[in-house]
C-alpha cells in the first residue's frame, strides 16, 4: 500500500530541520517512506491513496508530554480559586469519579487532542486500564501511567496502591505497537522512599518510561530543605531514582545543581507553560535546561489545569513567556518552540526513534495545519506562522500510523457528539454537575 | 422591525454582571430592546426574525482599543528578529505601501476581527481615509486615526504631515454613525511639542478620542529622563494634553506618579499583552491602574506585533501574565478579563453610553460563541471558557448594530477568499513578497 501527500509545505523537523515549500510525502499505510520537493516526486510510481494538501502545512504530530486525560469533567470548574484542589478537585473526584467516567472523559480528550494535533501523550491519573483500552480504542499512540500516591484513591482503596495496580496493569500492555503502560507516583512528597523505588524498578522492568511531578510547588521546596537540606532532585538522586526513563513534570524551581543532575542522568522535562503560569506558579529554566543538553517536551497538564489539550496555546505562551522573562525578543525563534512541540516531545518519551519528525523509517504520525483559514495569511515563515497565528481549530487532517483518525476537522472512526454524550451521561449518572454548582456555592 | 434571539447563554456584562444561562434578547434591528430569561419571554409578541443559539454564549462584541489594520502584509515577517523593525518593516513599509495595499490589508483585517468577535476597534495607520472607508464598508465600528511622525510617509510627503492629513479627514465623518476619524501621534518623542498640542486640539473640536504609543520604549523613557528629567507622561502633562479624550496604547513602564497623572487627566490605557511579552518589553501595571479607577482595554497591537487580531488570545496570554506576575492564581478571575475585552473596551473609546453590555437602548454590537466544539465542555463558568478555553475560530455569530456580519462563521455579505485574492494582487502588484523574502535572505 503506497499513499502520497502532495502539495504541502512539509517542515521535517529533521536534524537539518529541512523543509519542503511545496513537497511531497510517501507512507506505506504506517511509515514514512520518502519525502522530498514536489518537482523531484517520480512520475514512475503508483499509489493506492493520494491526498491533495492544497498548501497545507505538514509537520509531525505533537506530543502532549503530560497530561491527565481523565479530568474533562472538572473543565472550566473552579479556575480562579486559590483553595481550588480542596474545594472543587479532591471531593468531586472522590465523590463522582469512577471506571466508567474516567473512559468516557479519556475517550473525549483523545478526541479533543488529535482535533487539536496531538497524536501522542503522556497520561497520568487513575482507572489506567480503562484509559489505556480508550487510547487503544481511539488509535491514538501514548504512554499511559497509573498514580501512585499516600491516600485511598478512586479505583484502589488503600494508599498507595496504584504500585500494585501498575505491577499488574504494566505487563498486560508489553509488546503493543502504539500504546505503553506505565506508572507514575504524584509527587516525592506524597510517597515513600520504598514506593519512588519501586516505581522505578518497573519502568526498568518493562522499559518504558515513568513520569512525577517534581520541583512545581512551593511547599514542596520547603519541605525537601526543611526535612533532607536538600532540593526535590537531590533527594531523587540519593535514592537512587534518576534515570533516562524519568520524566519530571513541571521542574518550576531548578537549582543550578538540580540542573546538573538532571544532564548527568538524562532525566527528561515535560514543562507545562499554560498550567504553571495559570496557577502563578512560575517560569521554569528552560533555556538553561536546553543549553545543558536535557531533553524537554511541552505539556498541556490537565483539563482542570491547562483547560485546552492543545500545544498551539501552549506553543504561544512558551514564546511570550520566555522572551519576556529572558528580556530578549530574539530568545526561542518559532522553529525551536516547533521543536519542542514535535520531536522535543519525542525525546522526551524516548519515541526519538519512532516518532516526531518526517523522515523515511519513522512512524506516519503527522497533522495538516490549513493556511487558507483567515489568522494565517501571509506566512513568510511557517514556524512563526504555527506559533503566532495558528490556534488548534486550524488542524485540518491528523495521521497516526500512517491511519487517518481526524478528515477535514472531522474524527474519522468516531462521532463528536456521540462522544460528548456519553460523558455528558456518565456525569449525570454520578450527579457531577450539581455536586459540582453546588460547590461553587458555598 | 422585531428580531429575536433565543436559547443564549448571556452575559450581559452590566454593572450587575447580570448573566441568562437560558436567555432571550430581542433587537429592533438596530438596537437592543430587551433581554432576559427565556422563561420570561412573553408570548403575545410577534417577531421578523428569530434565530435559536442553541446555547451559544451570547456576549457583547468585543473591542480592540490598538491596532493597525494596514499591516497584514508583514505578518509572520521577521517575529524574532531582533532588528525587525528596521530590518523588515521600515523599508518594506518605504518602499511598497501604497493606498491599494492599505486598503485591502485593512479589509482583510476588518473580517478577520469580525470573524473573531471584534466588532469595534481603535486603528492608527497610514491611509487613514482608506481605512475608514473599508470600515464603513465592511459594516464595522471604529474609531481611525492617522498617524503623525516626524518623518516623510508613506501617504504625505513632509514630515509630521499626518496632522495635515487628519484636518481634512477628520470633519469628513462627521456625525457618522459607526465610524469616527482621528489623530494618532505615533509617539511622544517621534513629534514636536505643537504637533501633540495640535493633535490633542484636533481631538477636542472633533470630540473623538485620540491616540498615542506612550511609555512603551526603553530609549522612550530614558530619553525624557535625560532630556526633561520627566517620565513621557509627566512631559505629556506638562505640555497640556493630557485629557479623558486621550487614548496611551501599552503604558508599560509606569511610575506611581504617572498612574496618579493618568487618573487626575482620566487618560485612558490600551494594554496589548501579547505584542508587549512577545516583544520581551514587559507587563504594564494593570492591576494598579483599575485600583486607582483607570480605563482599560485590550488591544492586539498590528498584525506584525500581536499576529492575530482576535482578543480570545489576548485574553489567555493576560490571565497567565498577570496572574504569574502577581504571584496569585486568584487574581483577575476569568470575568474581569472579558470585562477588559467587551465593557472595558468600549470605555476606553468613549462608546460606553453606545456599547460593550447587552443592555436595552445601547447598540446591538453582540456575538455568539459556540459552545459545542470540542475544546468548550463541559462549562461550569462561561467566562472561564471564554478565557482558557475558547480561540477565535470559535465564534460563530456576529452582530454590528443590529446587522449580521458572521452567520456560521462566515462573513455574511464578504467572500474571505475574494478580500485575499484581492490583498495578494496588492502585494503581488509591489512585488511585496519578493522583496520580504530577500530582506529574511540577507
Ligand atoms: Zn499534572
Ligand atoms: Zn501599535
Amino acid at each position: 500500500m503506497k499513499i502520497v501527500i502532495k502539495n504541502a509545505w512539509i517542515l521535517t523537523m529533521n536534524e537539518r530541520m529541512e523543509q519542503f515549500p511545496k513537497g511531497y510525502m510517501i507512507t506505506d499505510g504506517e511509515k514514512i517512506l520518502e519525502t522530498g520537493a514536489m518537482d523531484s516526486l517520480p512520475d514512475d510510481i503508483t499509489f493506492d491513496e493520494c491526498i491533495d494538501a492544497k498548501g497545507a502545512i505538514l509537520l509531525p504530530g505533537m506530543v502532549n508530554t503530560h497530561t491527565h486525560i481523565g479530568m474533562i469533567p472538572f473543565r472550566s470548574l473552579g479556575d480562579d480559586y486559590p483553595d481550588r484542589l480542596r474545594r472543587f478537585l479532591f471531593p468531586l473526584e472522590n465523590e463522582c469519579m469512577n471506571e466508567r467516567l474516567a473512559y468516557t472523559s479519556a475517550k473525549y480528550a483523545i478526541a479533543e487532542m488529535q482535533l487539536a494535533g496531538v497524536t501522542t501523550f503522556f497520561d497520568m491519573y487513575y482507572f489506567e486500564q480503562q484509559l489505556a483500552e480508550a487510547a487503544e480504542e481511539m488509535q491514538s499512540r501514548g504512554i499511559l501511567a497509573e498514580t501512585v500516591i499516600d491516600s485511598v484513591t478512586v479505583d484502589v482503596p488503600k494508599p498507595m496502591g496504584g504500585l500494585q495496580y501498575a505491577q499488574t496493569f504494566m505487563p498486560k500492555w508489553q509488546g503493543k505497537r502504539r500504546i505503553q503502560a506505565s506508572v507514575a507516583p504524584h509527587a516525592p512528597y506524597s510517597n515513600t522512599i520504598e514506593v519512588l523505588q519501586q516505581a522505578d524498578a518497573l519502568s526498568q522492568t518493562y522499559d518504558v518510561p515513568w513520569m512525577m511531578h517534581v520541583s512545581e510547588m512551593d511547599f514542596e521546596m520547603k519541605k525537601f530543605r526543611d526535612e533532607y537540606n536538600q532540593t526535590p532532585i537531590e533527594f531523587l538522586e540519593e535514592i537512587g531514582v534518576l534515570s533516562p526513563r524519568l520524566v519530571a513534570a513541571h521542574c518550576i524551581h531548578l537549582s543550578d545543581h538540580d540542573i546538573e543532575l538532571l544532564k548527568k542522568y538524562d532525566v527528561k522535562v515535560a514543562h507545562c507553560i499554560g498550567a504553571n503560569t495559570k496557577s502563578a506558579k512560575g517560569v521554569a529554566r528552560v533555556r538553561d535546561l536546553l543549553s545543558a543538553g536535557i531533553a524537554v517536551g511541552l505539556g498541556t497538564d490537565g483539563p482542570s489545569s491547562g483547560n485546552t489539550l492543545d500545544l498551539f496555546s501552549q506553543m504561544r505562551l512558551f514564546a511570550n513567556f520566555h522572551k519576556t522573562y529572558l528580556q530578549d525578543r530574539s530568545a526561542f525563534p518559532a522553529e525551536e518552540i516547533v521543536k519542542l512541540a514535535t520531536c522535543g516531545g519525542a525525546a522526551v518519551l524516548g519515541l526519538e526513534k519512532q516518532i516526531g519528525s518526517i523522515e523515511a523509517g519513522k512512524q506516519a504520525d503527522f497533522i495538516l495545519v490549513e493556511t487558507d483559514s483567515v489568522n494565517m495569511y501571509p506566512i513568510f515563515d511557517p514556524y512563526s506562522a504555527l506559533v503566532y497565528s495558528a490556534n488548534a481549530s486550524n488542524v485540518r487532517d491528523v495521521f497516526i500510523a500512517g491511519k487517518q483518525v481526524v478528515a477535514g476537522k472531522k474524527l474519522v472512526d468516531f462521532d463528536e457528539v456521540q462522544l460528548r454524550s456519553e460523558l455528558a451521561e456518565a456525569m449525570e449518572q454520578c450527579q457531577f454537575k450539581t455536586k459540582a454548582l453546588n460547590a461553587m456555592k458555598e
